[in-house]
């Protein structure tokens, strides 16, 4: 399959690595490729290495002290390394808390975690996403022991106060800490963890234009977690194993593109998720936004085509050569609708035809009206066969289209 | 630095990425990069790339089956994944046995696994470096969860013979199982896990010139663990998070070369590596080979040099070039003798004074050549300076030298 002519609107599942990414990582496969940890000089310079790529992530993040920022394999491993991390620590409290609408690998520890002996408080977000604050606010008592949650919705790209969140909570409970998986803001948002409550934050480089396999985790100085994976001296002694030093200046180098195009994402990239959205929802009268939040980061949008099967649009889609989702990739293989749509009440009859489209800065005018062009074609084609027909005709008498 | 005229005698530590292994990566970043879990083809596509692959390492790992194979981001995150899952599992067990030469991913979990309430007998060596396997059957009982014996030692090379370790624990008692940190046997000899009582082997690409932050578990499909990262559906939901497409890809590559390397390893290595050793150990009357085991991987040697400083000796071949260590990457930065060598009792006059060569397929005669040409200056010079000039004359003296 040739991708010469895709049109990739599935940013947030992965992104392409910026070739300036690679460039800067060509180096250290074949050529510098000694171990940090080694005494020589061809050791010691990837330690270098190592330490200014820390330097450019703490920016990145914001944060006080290059010390506070720890390399991963993945957002995942971020997610699980800081949860694990503080509760193995300090087994004084036994309540949790998260939302509804978190990415799998903080949902599903917090699943496990319930089978371990903790108390879990799932918080439910709005119809459109936004999340019930004061309902996470009333659920923080003297035995939570950590918050988790997202600084933007993977699915819906909706973002949540965390910094507030942070405050706030801190004020119930001062011992509580604070986890934000920030996988899905990383890139599109600026970050600022210093002047924040916020102990740990994670993030994935591959939704960023970094390669795949590598992470980071920032944690605040004052706080002390155990390591997830055990071994060597690497990382501070908090993640064992020979640093990965050409993704590490990869997600550096990521990083910093990345924040130099953060205006980009806020206008442009904008722009044109506006467009491929209003394009879509005035041609095609069975699509409904399944969030109107105007606090979203700027390349996501996620709608809704009551009647009919996402699945369905997403394999016409690809004979299109155009890349969208039908939700998180990690959930996927699984026929449930998303858990997140659910938990924002979207009606059975949309939740099923939902897609998310995600833009980057690589997303083109032109590919955004080639999409809203072909899509009209692809959801009226599935509507005409849906066995829906008398609700379809119900739904355009409510719109006033018959 | 210049790395043209460098002399790498340092690939325990890690190796160099072979430029076919990069090759065969290069389109998984820029070019084909959708996230495998993806429904549309460009995504799909890198699902059927990770299956090639994880046939591949089956054939590679000897292993029956390619379900048996997990994708992981390190030997460390393999060992802790290995030994945390099985754990986890299954808790009616609080022995555990391994060896007191284990590699610190193994060494150190195990510390903290008696912090948290197992009883560990930790087995010995004898003076070259061969395990203590009487002691090891003998401390089987029948609170035996685990026994983790590496299959080759790192800092000596010292093959441990884990086929038969399994066969006898189990015969002791066949519900203890059996993880193999196999970080140094891959790509030195051949893997042949299918017909052993093996149950888990871990592995590490950087270590056969696939890169860093990639490596392999394997887990015998009769054998359940528990996931150490948690969240998506990858790795058949053993091992969260997206999967590093291109590092899968090379490690599949490296893997492949590797296993046609063999015969290089077992025969042109290793006459180099003997070579090497004879060298040095004809040349300079202080210099003692610590294991002289015949049943070693072919590419390791490590000599003791009495009366010196191991880091002194390091810093003075850094200057020529050549690189070479003092033993573990992920121990150094402690000034504490190597534990593996303080287990083989190597005495305290060359404790300090001990370097580990270990070659590569890449490495030269010419290479070897040189390093024996340079070794007896740079050793000399510092003899010269040691204080302890008496006993280095006692020691000629015994050899017959004055």
């Amino acid at each position: 399959m040739s991708n010469s002519k895709l049109i990739y609107l599935d940013n947030n599942a992965t992104t392409k690595v910026d070739e300036q990414v690679l460039e800067a990582m060509m180096p250290y496969f074949c050529q510098y490729y000694g171990n940090p940890s080694s005494i020589y000089e061809f050791g010691g310079l990837n330690s270098r290495v190592i330490k200014d790529s820390r330097e450019t992530l703490r920016e990145f993040f914001g944060a006080r002290s290059a010390k506070e920022i720890f390399f991963t394999a993945s957002g995942s491993e971020s997610a699980n390394m800081a949860i694990r991390g503080i509760l193995e620590r300090d087994k004084s409290k036994n309540h949790l808390i998260t939302t509804k609408v978190e990415h799998p690998c903080v949902l599903n520890l917090h699943k496990q975690l319930e089978k371990e002996g903790y108390n879990v408080t799932y918080v439910g977000v709005n119809s459109v996403g936004e999340l019930n604050t004061d309902e996470l606010y009333e659920a923080v008592n003297e035995k939570t022991a950590l918050v988790s949650v997202m600084y933007a919705n993977n699915e819906t790209g909706v973002i949540f106060p965390v910094e507030e969140i942070a405050q706030k909570v801190k004020s119930k409970n001062k011992d509580t800490k604070i986890y934000v998986d920030a996988v899905q803001a990383a890139g599109k948002i600026n970050l600022d963890v210093e002047n924040t409550e916020i102990d740990m934050m994670g993030i994935s480089g591959h939704k960023f234009h970094a390669p795949k396999g590598i992470g980071a985790l920032y944690v605040k100085s004052s706080v002390l977690i155990s390591p997830l994976i055990i071994g060597g001296h690497q990382e501070n002694g908090k993640r064992a194993g020979t640093e990965n030093v050409p993704s590490i200046v990869g997600l550096a180098k990521a990083a910093s593109l990345a924040q130099d195009a953060l205006p980009y994402e806020s206008t442009k990239v904008k722009e044109l998720r506006d467009k491929l959205e209003t394009g879509i929802l005035s041609k095609i009268y069975n699509a409904r936004l399944n969030s109107c939040s105007n606090n979203r980061v700027p390349n996501t949008t996620n709608i809704g085509f009551e009647y009919i099967e996402g699945e369905l649009i997403l394999l016409n889609l690809n004979d299109l050569g155009i890349c969208a989702s039908s939700g998180s990739a990690c959930t996927s293989g699984s026929l449930d609708p998303s858990h997140v749509l659910k938990a924002m009440g979207v009606p059975f009859t949309a939740l099923h035809g939902s897609i998310r489209f995600s833009l980057s800065r690589y997303t083109t005018e032109d590919e955004i009206d080639y999409t809203i062009a072909k899509m009209p074609e692809v959801v009226n084609k599935l509507t005409a066969l849906s066995p829906f027909q008398k609700e379809l005709a119900e739904l355009k008498r409510r719109k006033g289209i018959i």
